[in-house]
């Protein structure tokens, strides 16, 4: 048996592994166009900001150790330019030399993974500018990150885009953070960055949203990037981050089939279209695993577990991908983004039936000190309770909660499932009603009847609604939503007589719960009542008053 | 409808939050014996060491807000004596007063806890002695030791004396912890928590395994403690920690049904053998969610989820308690152990077959500044690889996989489904391969058959084992298992002549990684090869080598 692995990270590399345990005879070639296999990718901004000191501890599976270890043929510097289907071989040129050759092949793995997009903006191809994808790119961000230069700017403020921006600003450069879309980190919801976004101006970037480049010009002096709005900002050097595009070019030249979006087509034995060639990584398109709808997302843990299954389909074994779930999480200046599942936007596009529901909990037990505060979202089937999508932002803890609602997806639960969930308490840990408890309860309440809810990106035009604020009048002072009526809850049964009959009434707090009981209250009494899902809070993030 | 709840902390503040929700017209009496109705109790040892600064942050839900917010009738110091379940009457005595009064109900709820266990040990009764059940004992303790006290002897190592234990180190103290079992934290298996007791020892804690206190003699020098080895140890005061007996004799006497353990039986309703009376929090005898065994747990969460439960059946609502799966979590020095499910000791005690693997992984990808190594242990069934239990130790990001795999066996997944999962990755959160996809590779690729292992506990006296290190000439030299070969890894394929083919092979490394590369290349060699589950490192901890 002899395989073949175009392309030596993370997907390429675990498939090449697995192949060897599986198969001590088998030969395994594995052609790395570039200068390292088995790098840390999602490391490089790190390296670039120094946070990671050493350039070798990016290199996690030294080439040394891939050919005395699991004897694998490494071959860096060497790309393959052609596939020969019917012959079964491979033409591969070596970079170093300029010289080409052919090998052959009884089994082929394609993990030639995704590239930085350069759309075709009038001077992108200037000296000036860099896209980040392997230690090469990394290593020239940080000389001129190192050089004289003062102010960078980002195009593009997804993951790399955020991570880019934290780490040159760790640098001590001005970062300018320019993005299309009306918000950092698209994936997400608006609402859930919208804290971020707030912290990141604070630790001096400069936020361009709703904002392209539409021209850049390179001279000595530095590069003059022209906005979308027609203003010049000026810096030393620009940085392309907005998205990847699969590495597809060769299978599709050699009639492998690809997707819509560009990615590789395989079935979920990883197998493409000829039953001896196979496909792993960013350079496939996928399933998401909640609805089936083919995806593309380049993330590092579903190309290894192709990588994976597509060495085990080799070896007779019936291994299947389940399908990606787009879990995720950026860290940016101290704060922490996580996802997974469907988000609002995309289950709005596909014109799926949702209920969304907000909560403000902290990290840890209020009573244990350095709680912290977080948003969290969860969406989910209004027939059956199941669980779509979750998202989370703040300090401490995020991670944590969307990995335990990531197993829950993966698991088919229900919001039901997440008030029944037991997980760690102490009090520097968690809740003995943990935030995903809370998150099930409050779904689980509207799926009941017991806890209408309003949503607060809904109020605006809805002047039919009776807004109550339940808060103190304290918290009414200090900031409420225009046109709300302030009744404390702990007066609202003796004050029953202010609330109209005739209207709905949207009852309001800081986070939810007063206006859960206020809701609880109002609807015993006959009340049309609901609650605004994430109170005050989130109103408030979402007008920017917070 | 009039509800009498007995006890106003945890499960029996849950009930009535949840019951005036539903019922807004309800009558709702809370009795509580102490002076406070649902304060933290889990803050109680962070009280003592001055974590917590202010006493009032542990009153979670003051009277004010119960009875302004909720309109409870909260009356604290009032202890219900007797109930007369013909008349529906409790008898109460006001402990302010000595008065006697009865209350009727329609709907009672039991929930009067567990009272920390005292033994029939001479002395015990000192003044020198305290338990830590409640606020009154809290301040007590704080007195004790911000006195001239310098010494303090611990009896008991579970959760709450492992905490005391390092709240009095905190504070200055000299403790010893005297603990019956040969080790730490009894619910955990031994192995596991073998690190934490040289953590805690290196912390300045004295640490007494496998004895007791057969005597406390008390005078005004202090409380000389008689050991079971007939060793006295000199003290100020001591903490009492042998855990909690439920509080379930006003149940039991008006006859309502307890288990053998002394909890209230109920059933998934929590509803007693008195269909109006209702039970929950450590006064009940819960189900395993596991294997549905009868157990007795002290835990905040359960007590919590048991509160909503018998308030919702109260006004007719369907929810059951699932069961009680003991995830639960302790903090020491800066160091976290946290489990879910059965341990070991509990599955061996119950003669169920089971397989167990331990794995070393960092809690985010080693290339990251301040990864920090863990040990888990994952325990399945054998037969369909359903996930048992799962034990984590370690500095960071223990609290997150226990979490998630209390998830995975909410949900009845299995080892296969932990391979699948899809968790957040970022460089300082986690890894492409998370720990939790780490522990379903090594299970699963056991039932497979891909790797066999050997347990390292199960070593000595197996002399027929050809014993082989596989790490480098280095990492041999610097210690191994006493008898074993080195071969490293890398030279396996061309030593194979020295491996022997009549004898079977256990080959280890480090941690297990390069022991199952090994294992695969010997098997695919026709040798009978395993691989020791958790290497060296699991072996030196287990005897004292680490």
């Amino acid at each position: 048996m002899k395989i073949v692995i175009i392309g030596g990270v993370a997907g390429g590399a675990s498939a090449a592994a697995r192949a060897r345990r599986l198969g001590e005879d088998a030969e395994i070639v594995v052609l790395e166009k570039g200068g390292y296999p088995s790098f840390a990718n999602c490391g490089l901004p790190y390296y670039v900001g120094g946070e990671i000191e050493k350039r070798d501890s990016l290199l996690v599976a030294p080439i040394k150790m891939l050919k005395e270890r699991h004897r694998l043929d490494v071959r860096v510097r060497s790309e393959a330019t052609q596939i020969d289907r019917a012959a079964k071989e491979v033409t591969v040129k070596n970079l170093e030399t300029g010289g080409q050759y052919v090998e052959a092949y009884d089994k082929l793995i394609i993990a030639t993974g995704a590239s930085p997009f350069r759309p075709p903006i009038p001077g992108i191809n200037s000296e000036r500018i860099v896209a980040l994808r392997d230690l090469n790119d990394a290593d020239r961000m940080r000389e001129l990150a190192t050089s004289a230069a003062k102010r960078a700017v980002i195009v593009g403020a997804g993951f790399i885009g955020i991570e880019v921006a934290e780490n040159l600003a760790r640098r001590g450069l001005h970062v300018t953070l320019v993005e299309l879309a009306d918000q950092i980190l698209p994936p997400w919801d608006r609402e859930m960055v919208l804290p971020l976004e707030k912290h990141v101006r604070e630790e001096g970037i400069e936020l361009r949203l709703g904002s392209s480049a539409t021209k850049f010009d390179s001279d000595e002096k530095g590069l003059h990037i022209t906005l979308s709005d027609g203003e010049v900002v000026e810096a030393d050097f620009g940085v392309v981050c907005i998205g990847v595009r699969p590495d597809s070019k060769l299978a599709a030249d050699a009639g492998i089939e690809c997707g819509a979006r560009g990615g590789i087509l395989t079935s979920n034995h990883m197998q493409t279209n000829d039953p001896d060639i196979y496909a792993v990584g960013d350079v496939v398109e996928t399933v998401c695993a909640v609805t089936g709808d083919p995806i593309q997302i380049p993330l590092a843990g579903p190309a290894n577990r192709q990588g994976r299954i597509a060495a085990d389909h080799i070896f007779g074994r019936d291994s299947k991908y389940r399908g990606t779930q787009g879990t995720a999480v950026v860290g940016v200046f101290g704060k922490t983004a996580a996802m997974t599942g469907l988000s609002e936007k995309v289950l709005r596009a596909k014109k799926t039936d949702y209920l969304k529901v907000f909560l403000h909990p902290t990290d840890h037990a209020g009573y244990y000190p350095g709680a912290q505060q977080m948003l969290m979202k969860l969406l989910f089937a209004p027939d059956t309770g199941r669980i779509l999508g979750a998202q989370a932002v703040g300090t401490s803890g995020i991670d944590k909660r969307i990995d335990v609602i990531a197993m829950a997806i993966q698991a088919e639960m229900t919001v039901f499932d997440l008030e029944e969930a037991e997980l760690c308490y102490a009090p520097q840990y968690g809740h003995a009603k943990d935030p995903v408890n809370m998150a099930g309860f409050i779904a689980s309440g509207v799926l009941r009847g017991d806890q209408p809810i309003v949503q607060a990106d809904a109020l605006t035009n809805a002047e039919d609604l009776f807004l109550l604020d339940v808060r103190t009048e304290g918290e009414f002072a200090k900031g409420h939503i225009p046109g709300a009526t302030n009744i404390p809850v702990e007066q609202l049964r003796e004050r029953l007589a202010e609330v109209p009959k005739d209207r709905k009434i949207a009852a309001y707090c800081q986070v939810g719960q007063r206006g859960y009981l206020a809701t609880r209250i109002l609807l015993q009494h006959d009340f049309d009542a609901a609650n605004i899902s994430g109170g005050y809070r989130l109103w408030a993030i979402e007008n920017g008053k917070l």
